[in-house]
């Protein structure tokens, strides 16, 4: 299957390189009758755009998105949804600097080897900016879980080796701190340590990390597309994601079974767990318990440093990115992570439907 | 898509539950003409064999493989390949007390909340027996990779808190371990503190690790595609796994760009990385340094610790597991987490042969 | 994606070859809780059982399935289904005639061309025993199918140029036939045309059609996934099918609009058409009237008559083909439609439960 | 899956509606080196465009193309190509006519039944502008085809009952003809008949069918995704098709398996048949001789006669459509066809490279 493609039922297909004419998605099985409209999508592209604080890339990007079908009378009608963003603010700049050589971390070398040939324009289809198209669907699966009454959002959990302190978890500082932390003391200590990166002409990595509350207990396959497996690919698709947890992650390899088990009990509203440790999913299905999955980014890989690299020509040669680089990518991506989540979640939910053959029947008796 | 397929153009579909009448798998897109027999499977399987140390269940299991379909003359015939596993040594035994409660860190529940019902007989459908369609597949992408020059081998790197001396690497060792650890020493380690574990009727975790040499550069797709993202979503669907690293994994959120990027140089033999951080690959595509790929496995759930949990009717219940468990998944599993690897690269192989137009001219006109 | 896969959420898997060990399916998606046994698939799999008239081969076979997984105390458990019916009557016989040899009609040719072999004892894959998978699948689909009130099935309406007289239509003719044909009369009169045929060591072809009843309107997608051209895929993807009709089919080439539009009318029980002349679907999408699909099928290409033909070495030569041959392939072929037909309408009806958000939202909200 | 894409590893998604902002496609799996511009996509486009003939709707639509994305420097880049027309000439007049009311034939009451609502403005996604996006992505497949020596090429064969005579095929007549009939003095009578339909306020239907010249031996696949069963589903999935034929179709039910065989002859040129009644595959794969598939088109079924039907209240009304109508979809769709055939044949011939592994270690060896 070609790789511009993700989900099943619902299912987005996105396209559009860093300074090419515009980026976009189509989105297919969006179910009829949402109430859908343009500020939607745009509180979620805004969320990963740059130049809105000093910890980010001065450049100013508007972009502003166009529902181009799908949507008709202010709801959605089942066919296939476009969605585009033009591309504005990528001025037409030199870059026989970067046209010829090989930038390390950055995959000028292996969409050559791979295609015979690349978009050396910003990164072409491995920017960043490959993301709006992700997070224009994102708003649309969110909007979505939020009528069935399910509720997923994104943070960061550490740049560099800053962690938030959990005790201190406030969400409502997420959109207010220009890390995307839940946790104002911490955000502070991270924007000093950014801005001493900043100074040696450094970037750095982090942690993101996303929940899902409400989530019905009985949601993702068991075997090939459990849950945690679907999230595990769609979250280590974005680019610079190296690792992906779900629940308490690497620690349980160092765990005993007693410790690492979740106990079961029983109350007046039904079966729960007392403990959380596998972040929500038992054999690839949802517990019930809150879905919990976290990503570790890389340091951006633009850095003003000199560093040695090789051109096409073979030849071994010094380069000092010059432009306009996040010192970090993780803030802005937490947007892109809570949209590949909602992305996942959703498709789970649509496909568990037909799972069994009782509620099948019951749903076409009723009609 | 339901959820018993793995992969697109060479795709694999598992069947079978750990107590029902047999297991097994069918290869779609095999290419034609490989040189297959049941012994190159069974050397496969055998390796996932329980009752083979004393640190695995002393449960009997033969798990003898049939080839149905698929092979002609002893050669692959390019159609679906068909092979099954009988089983033989489950025995009839009495399984009223898991029938009916919900042992924790095991799918029992979450089935139930699927499906309406469960096949409790060990696990059913969610049994560590499930991978041995994955294994008997794993047989076959790996002898084709060999026949392309790639080396894919999967080992034990930690179990508990006990983890290999990476300079005391010796890959001859993972086949003569009971851990499957590549260290002799740490082997010996790792033994005693499972032993340990044991004597309290506790199971503990671990970690293993794939690598892959002899990928050339260029293969994996852009953005949904990326190889790690398919590699994420292979390793993650084995049960028991909690967290995916590629290279250096987790803890390059730590670190300084500068420290991560791998600098690129040129020598006669081609264009090389002076270190390999990224793991093998950049922006989803390999980069012709060794594709290193890292699971964290939880403790094995089912223990003879009494446990709290709920049964089928809603009450509040104790549990004490009986029966024969490996008190540690990990040395079975690494030939999964090699049968998975080789599976998701062996499909990145075939799908990068259509990715340059000169190439597919150059194919057709060659005919 | 590989070819022996076909369905998206209803999912079958097909394997095996006309004398290897044995033929089977795995069926991914099947939803849980339907009561299930052999005896379901069995009555399914005699349909196709030749040497049970005279116009079959004599060749006995007595194709008996077993059920391996995926059903638990007598009810699918959701879980990948696997069936499979070894082979028995397949004798070991000379094929020195036929393994060198390309056959007029047959695929020997074209798979050698794709695969540079092929399994040529009775045809391998190519064989029409290949269908045992799609049978004991369609089985299953009919029968989840008949819990929602919908009934599918398929009769011969023409050998070579005898045609059912659509007057007399008696749907319990269908299974009283030889040649499954829904008017006795007609029947008597193909008996002996086929009679007839084989006396000058010749075959004919057919027609074969298929009907669904009480298919709600509203299945089917737009654009590529319109029911009829997944009935239009699933049809002609069995072997000697050559033309593939809805409703009514190529004869609607010929009209004016006036005559070919169904008119609409309303009454107390809702909407309805007048006549049936779309066959049942409008842009795809089912429209509440009988559902009819037509198939044509080329006479058996096997012949006892000399014909010239090419060997693997590329010399011409003369061929007689020996052995046990149906002298026509519809009456058998007739279950194979009903059963493809059966899938496609279920997969379709799965699909479909997620077109609308509010039934979404109703879905889990009652759960 | 969601149905707005088609294709596995050369894969289109479609999107937009009739009266929308735009109709567009993206296409995935495009392989890097292709030189594509705007022109080579106008080309196919203008020769679906309206109101170029007295046969045609006069209503004028420049439906001009832009290439967003996929194309770098003149060439593509492998990765995702978007291409989107502006809807220009949809003026903005009164719906209420047809808003509440169902058209006979038309698709308004299947989508009100699965969706809930529909765009009703000039058929909204049901639309045959909804073919843009088709053929959009048939010029690109079939420019990589021309370049692998491969030539698709489709016209009309019957306008109602006036069919053209074989004998005087003239390629160059296609492109001449108002009809595209490969045939000028059939044109005539056919646009004679057109205009006689048209005086009565009627539409007709009518037959194309498209051959595709350089195809090799060896392509398609076994089972269910055999070369017909995918051109089958590909044609009827363009809206009005009503039956699809491959080789001589329908009317080799009627014939003996001696008349019907197509004999193999070999010279020095290799292997070939003497008849090509199969129309070019046999078991699904193509067989070197010319592909040949035929499709069967429904009368236009907007009509200016008054007809009885139903509005979305369930009350029996009278209508009586007005607007700029084809009085015949055949000539228009012709290079619909033509473009869902060079998608199918390519991506058959893209899945086709990983048939055989010595030819995958050629290719892997020859890097």
């Amino acid at each position: 299957m070609a790789g511009n493609s993700f989900g099943n039922i619902f299912r987005i297909t996105t396209w559009g390189e860093s300074h090419g004419k515009a980026l976009g998605v189509v989105l297919d099985g969006v179910p009829a009758g949402l109430a859908l409209c343009e500020e939607d999508i745009q509180v979620f592209l805004d969320r990963r755009k740059p130049g809105q604080s000093d910890i980010s890339t001065p450049r100013k990007e508007d972009d502003l998105v166009e529902i181009l079908s799908g949507v008709f009378e202010g709801k959605t009608t089942g066919t296939s949804l476009s969605m585009l963003v033009r591309n504005t603010s990528q001025k037409s700049r030199d870059y026989s600097q970067i046209a010829d050589c090989y930038r390390p971390g950055h995959a000028d070398y292996t969409f050559d080897e791979k295609y015979g040939l690349h978009d050396y324009r910003g990164g072409g289809r491995s920017s960043g900016r490959e993301t709006i198209g992700r997070v224009a669907a994102g708003a649309v699966a969110s909007k979505i879980l939020k009528e069935m009454g399910i509720d997923v959002y994104a943070y960061t959990t550490a740049i560099g080796p800053v962690s938030i302190d959990r005790t201190h978890f406030d969400r409502a500082s997420i959109s207010q701190t220009s890390t995307a932390m839940p946790d104002m003391a911490t955000n502070d200590e991270a924007v000093a340590y950014l801005k001493k990166a900043r100074e040696h002409y450094d970037s750095v990595g982090g942690v993101m990390e996303c929940t899902v509350m409400g989530l019905p207990a009985g949601i993702g396959d068991p075997v090939f597309e459990k849950l945690d497996a679907n999230l595990a690919k769609a979250i280590m698709s974005i680019g610079a994601v190296k690792a992906v947890e779900i629940g308490d992650g690497c620690s349980v390899s160092a765990r005993f079974g007693s410790e690492n088990n979740d106990a079961f009990f029983a109350d007046e509203d039904g079966i729960h767990k007392r403990t959380n440790h596998s972040g929500g999913t038992l054999g690839g299905i949802s517990d019930g318990a809150p879905l919990i999955v976290r990503a570790y980014v890389k340091p951006t890989p633009s850095i003003f440093q000199t560093q040695n690299t090789v051109n096409r020509a073979g030849e071994n040669i010094e380069i000092a990115i010059k432009g306009r680089h996040d010192p970090i990518i993780v803030p802005r991506a937490v947007v892109v992570m809570e949209s590949m989540t909602a992305i996942t979640i959703l498709d789970a939910l649509l496909m568990n439907m037909s799972a069994r053959l009782d509620r099948i029947v019951d749903f076409y008796g009723s009609l």
